[in-house]
């Protein structure tokens, strides 16, 4: 049993860092139509009964809003994490039969926030590099070590309610993902649509969207994306517990989730 | 800072108390079709870069699987919680304006599992009375408190992958709903579609699902639905640390989830 | 035995009425996301044997692309056309138990177009008079009468793929609406998104979308929006055998089609 | 101009061979979930003016129900018809880029009705055979010639509310498909799920749904599925003209579809 946990969880400080999920909010050219939820089941007069039900339908890539990253979302020449190839016994048209997202545990352990931003968000597209990192990291008096969840935040955040602004958002470069690689995190984050800046190839690796080859193929750390991150920054709390429950969705490449920051006493 | 709280978490046992999403799942009628997942953006050859991204849609009902019931879920004589009356101004075709999901906040705090079932499975149907959540209590050596997180087992989640068999589950009467409603639980759940049993109208309140309104309607107690308990009832661990995350999905009336118990040192 | 009718269609030069249906096609705001359409199994190496099949899944409003309102789909006070009260027995979370889309016949007969635009595309959101549908019959030679099927053209048609542009199209007013109700025409259609212009209140009727109210709710004439009749007016083929097939989705409120114009010999 | 045809429409007594769509209709596995249709905007008091508007969202698979098979959906060694090899620049994400439902024009022509069952629906997953369709062409005294859209008659489509009793159904051998492409119809259709059986390998092509590959990928010849021949085949009209417009769904691998035969004077 552990009433002090349950307790200390209780009166803790809890940080949402999940983005409002509506119709319209910002969303990876990839992933449209992004968010659509239809209520259609009302309550309504002549019922057969005092008790209603209302309930609707929900419509929307496992990519949307605030999400996770399965591994098995990217592959670097057709290989997954873990040198699986991708066949038809791997792929199929109803998800993944290995590392889809209903293989990751729930994620729990030491958070950290590098708040690169600061006070003012970072320039459009800017690609954030590891000497960034750690001056994000020094500043907050933390150290980033082997198994911590990192969470890199740009300050696009603040911009969810305007979606092209908000996919000008700055990224983490690929060397500041390979810094993370480095220091063996167990998942990393940012508050913006894609983790890396969309659209530029990086040098090294020939590929656009670099963090997602070195970190989901190679390293096999998950990423989250579009998180808010701007309460967390504001309250200035760099350490805290970290916690994140993808839905077991069989096959899939990620999941909506909505992660907390928990500042215990 | 949490050093203690993030070390805690990260050494702690952790129960999945989520059922796998899957087409074919078990699913109200009312929420037809279920949960649905198509991965169309496959990893193929022919790609401009070594990296490829493969992801997909889901269509479900906010209520399939494992999930929690926002207030504005259910109504009794077309009003909900705190007396509002469901008019065009809250109700929408996106979703509700007042007491959708988006509106509650993460759920932690102290677990409590009132294993009724215990060794064997409960009767199709049967539906669970005050006195046998008094006796799980006793057995479990817990008292259900002011906000509690109370789970209620029958044993059925072993059932999952038989829906027609899991159908038929047994449920929590209206006076055993009473129960918990008069202890102010924070919470309440069960490892069976919808809380109560199915069919049946309960004598006092004259509706079917009476728990629906006297949780949700009555005293804004929310209901989480098609747990997964066995692992947790096997380990025979009662008390815990609790922690839902429900996905801030605008106006809608429930969300799927990820519950966890947390059994800390 | 109709020998003589398949032979004429087979010889027959049919124009195509449909516009292409693609994400990102013109949408009113109300009927988002528009279509929607997700190649989930693709045909790929790995097979069981040499036959592989592919196919996917189309999520749209049925009132996307070129369509066909159902009577259903407007009231007028909370009656539908006929006299019919909406209540719980009339109107479902699952559609209509009267008026739905599946009770309208295929519609079959002599189509007439009243080009207004002509040569040249009408000016945005203008209101197209009753003098103007009067003038476009005599130029094209042609009588509306009893039973026709009357296409108005306003030329926003060939902005089908620039969605703003498309979505200030010119449309009816209530006085021409009225003008081919009192013809006692069939069936109606034009060549932009709402039959109306979208946005300004009539003012005889006090509503917006005038047509709407006379033609569904008053007349019981079906709308058919988003017409392509470009093809058709370039030809200067003004009067023709008219086809369209909504499809029998149970309960829905419109249905896409491909109407057809037939010119024969 | 065309009077003649268009009143010759307008007089013909029209045959509806579409089956109602409906959530729950018979639905082939590889094609869950079906047909789905939600109303999420309902007529309610308390809109801003009279006139309300009441509409949905459909979710289906562009296979479901009453439907038209694309070139694109079946291919043979991963070539499709016209010897087109499947890779990354046909086959995308969102669809095909070449022989996708939108390339296929109206169908129009003469129609034959080929009831091989007759007064008694055949046995269940029999193989229709050439001989068969020669009996009932000379039943019928037409002969199968080129450019004609034949349909065959199972009887199973009397069974469309009984989902698991038409998945049975009868259906075309591989040799009666190649009888027909032999005689170089346009299309061809049945009144069960798949033209042929389901299951059985075809003994000369060594694969199941022979007349998939006979016909779509090699004959480049359109297949209808779950026609309504019901009442066609109880007015023993035999020979017809047929009209099938299929929605020009960008890059889908069917359409759903309301065909109709026409007896004219």
């Amino acid at each position: 049993m552990s009433p002090g946990l349950a307790s200390a969880l209780g009166a803790a400080r809890v940080f949402d860092l999940e983005q409002l999920r509506y119709q319209g909010a910002p969303s990876h050219p990839a992933h449209a139509p992004g968010f659509n939820y239809f209520l259609h089941r009302h309550h309504a007069p002549g019922a057969t009964e005092a008790r209603t039900g209302a309930s609707g339908i929900v419509v929307m890539p496992e990519h949307s809003g605030t999400h996770i990253d399965a591994l098995a979302h990217q592959a670097e020449n057709l290989t997954l994490h873990g040198g699986v190839h991708v066949d038809s016994g791997v792929q199929t048209s109803a998800g993944f039969r290995v590392l889809g997202i209903e293989t990751m545990a729930p994620l729990l352990g030491r958070g950290l926030l590098l708040d690169v931003a600061g006070a003012q968000r970072l320039p459009d597209e800017h690609q954030i590099t590891p000497e960034e990192l750690e001056r994000a990291a020094a500043g907050a008096g933390v150290e980033v070590g082997a198994g911590d969840v990192v969470l890199v935040r740009t300050g696009f955040g603040a911009l969810w309610s305007e979606p092209s602004a908000y996919l000008k958002a700055a990224g983490v470069s690929g060397p500041a993902s390979r810094w993370l690689v480095d220091r063996k995190v167990k998942a990393v984050g940012a508050d913006n649509m894609a983790w890396d800046v969309m659209g530029p190839t990086d040098a090294e690796l020939g590929v656009t969207l670099p963090g997602h080859v070195l970190l989901l193929v190679r390293a096999g750390i998950p990423i989250i994306e579009n998180l808010n991150l701007e309460e967390l920054a504001a309250a200035k709390v760099y350490e805290f517990a970290f916690v994140c429950l993808p839905l077991k969705m069989r096959g899939a490449t990620g999941s909506p989730v909505r992660p907390i920051a928990i500042a215990g006493p």
